[in-house]
């Protein structure tokens, strides 16, 4: 019996857990710093908690090595450290920690070391660059790939109308860093929260999307002129967010206040923390929209994916661990069983091109309850 | 010649030296900690700069020795300590500092000391309240005393679209201070920024008005079942600082913030205060309405004063210091005079009971330029 190791025991890392081991095939061994994390994971046959410190390269090598497959869902900051850790192991990888840095650099290592790692593998990134990946492989020409990711509470609380399904800190850095895009055939950055448009979501009325900084290795792997995420929130969110940013509010550097320094950043976060975060069982929903327009077979055309799930309150889990842990479940499944077996750093666009792998996971995401539907329109 | 001391050279001590100067009936000498202020006030015959630093209510002793007439425009923190030593030396005085304190508790030391003091003695408080006395003193019954006040920038930049012509910490503590008004004859508090409403201003369109705790001592003075104060801004001000308040960023307790401890009011003033610098000849206005309904000679009738008034570019004047300054400098000329000689602490509606007064300030404001409209109607 195939063994994997879970890097992370939070809400993501939890539902990876616990998905794996429900299918009876492998044993499944999740780890975490904090121990209540662990203690929420229900103890089955096939899955054990294991309480690790996995912030250094040596405590993440000493752990991993008894596995067949690692799957990554430790805090962004850790990421980039704990794939070069894993690919130096020699161990198949799938990961979920939404890295800073361009995983793509470590491809020459796993390549050298003969394993296949898939990282930026959950719903935006994740999912997304799959849908695009597999209309882009379809497609002799891609004109144009847009997506619009959010994820909300279902109850709207003034004034700011967000809870963070993740890290607040991410979110927050996601209003700041400058949203690269291709606009015309060219790489070119705004601002993040720019350019608001309404979005007509059925199942909850307007949102609102503006631009952010997402689209990571689509920028290098998927050759189209016209390439944006934008993210959605509820209308007004956007705007205040503007307000605080363009105040001062998010400036990282420190200021000084009564006789001591300290990061407006800072304290705002802890502000915005304390507001934004989404209690226990607090409903909420994960919102995908994928379109990409190109040509196929001499026509223009344009395929629309849409993706709308909510908490699970039967198994306690939210929207957002679902959408983001299933397809990492999924493909730490396809490198259990040998299907992905080419080495390299891969991020998801890239499965789309392997014959029946993009089948395959939608089919999983099915499975589970995550629906993903695909409209193709002609265009003049 | 009689000698007048006006304590504080901000812009609204300035201005308020200048104009009685220029009267050439009294020897103005004008009084600040910082010289730069003083070097701002041109050197005149009859006045005169003097650095003194009148933090304390010793050196006010001090200072006010030689006047006969004693004019406050230190910052609001020294108003009532201010008030006190002046009239503990017998000084007739007018003030303008917007005190905290409820200055009517020292009127029992003004008569006994034989000495008459007008507080509140700007545009609102001041001009307010002198045209709200107006009215209940001509009425049988007044019904509803309400006014609508505001100091904007000309050119309106996202996203505050202000500018804080006055301490702005006075600003940031208007807005989270409840406001207490009197609704169906009784004293409610209502929170400070709630019940917005539009307000059409002729000479610059809508403006948003809430509700603001500056009724101060009309709440005693004025026996109507109905009072309110709304502060005026462009519309989307308030919404962005209920949004900031409510989460917090205006709470003066320290939290702790990467091993300091810092108040986020502290910080939130410093950014916003950035923010909201007033910049030098940066055009602004004044906007003041006041609505007194209540019957006279037995029908029912309401009076609206209208006050609009711009920067002074010629003289480069604000219409903050000129609307603030002019009330408080015509009041003096009234003291200086011995018009003004019944012992107490008055505010300005209590002015308006004595004969001609009012006219007087009227006239006067009317000669430097500032317009008050007055409109009569008929009730139902």
């Amino acid at each position: 019996m195939k063994r994997i190791g879970v890097l992370g025991c939070g809400l993501v890392g939890a539902t990876i857990a616990r998905d794996l081991s429900e299918d009876g095939r492998y044993r499944v061994t999740a780890a975490d710093r904090d121990t209540r994390r662990l203690e929420g994971l229900a103890r089955r046959d096939l899955l054990e908690p294991a309480q690790a410190d996995l912030g250094s390269p040596e405590a993440v090598a000493r752990f991993i090595a008894p596995f067949d497959v690692v799957v990554g869902a430790l805090p962004s900051r850790f990421g980039f450290q704990t794939l070069r850790t894993v690919l130096e192991a020699r161990k198949p990888y799938c990961d979920i920690s939404f890295m800073p840095e361009g995983a793509l650099a470590l491809d020459g290592l796993a390549r050298e070391r003969g394993v296949c790692a898939v990282v930026d593998c959950g719903v935006a990134p994740g999912l997304a660059n799959l849908l695009i990946g597999h209309a882009h492989a379809l497609f002799e020409r891609t004109d144009s790939a847009v997506f619009y990711v959010g994820g909300l509470p279902r109850v709207r609380r003034w004034p700011w109308e967000y809870k963070a399904p993740f890290a607040p800190a991410d979110v927050l850095e996601e209003y700041t860093r400058p949203a690269r895009m291709k606009v015309g055939g060219r790489v070119v950055a705004l601002p993040a929260l720019s350019e608001p448009e309404l979005v007509d979501i059925p199942q909850v009325g307007h949102l609102e999307a503006f631009n952010t900084d997402g689209l990571r290795s689509l920028l290098e792997t998927i050759d189209a002129p016209e390439l944006r995420e934008k993210t959605m929130r509820y209308p007004g969110h956007a705007a205040l967010m503007r307000a605080l940013r363009d105040s001062g509010f998010l400036d990282p550097a420190p200021v000084e206040v009564g006789g001591v320094k300290v990061s407006p950043l800072a304290l705002s976060s802890k502000l915005l923390f304390e507001s934004w975060r989404l209690l226990p069982g607090e409903p909420e929903f994960t919102s995908l929209r994928v379109i990409v327009e190109g040509l196929r077979a001499g026509a223009r055309e344009r395929r629309t994916y849409e993706l709308f799930d909510e908490t699970d309150a039967a198994r306690g889990e939210s929207s957002m661990a679902r959408t983001t842990g299933f397809p990492c479940a999924l493909v730490a499944r396809l490198l259990a069983e040998g299907e992905l077996a080419a080495p390299g750093v891969l991020p998801p666009e890239l499965l789309a091109t392997r014959p029946g792998l993009y089948e395959r996971i939608l089919a999983g995401l099915r499975e589970r309850g995550v629906e993903v539907s695909e409209r193709i329109e002609a265009l003049a």
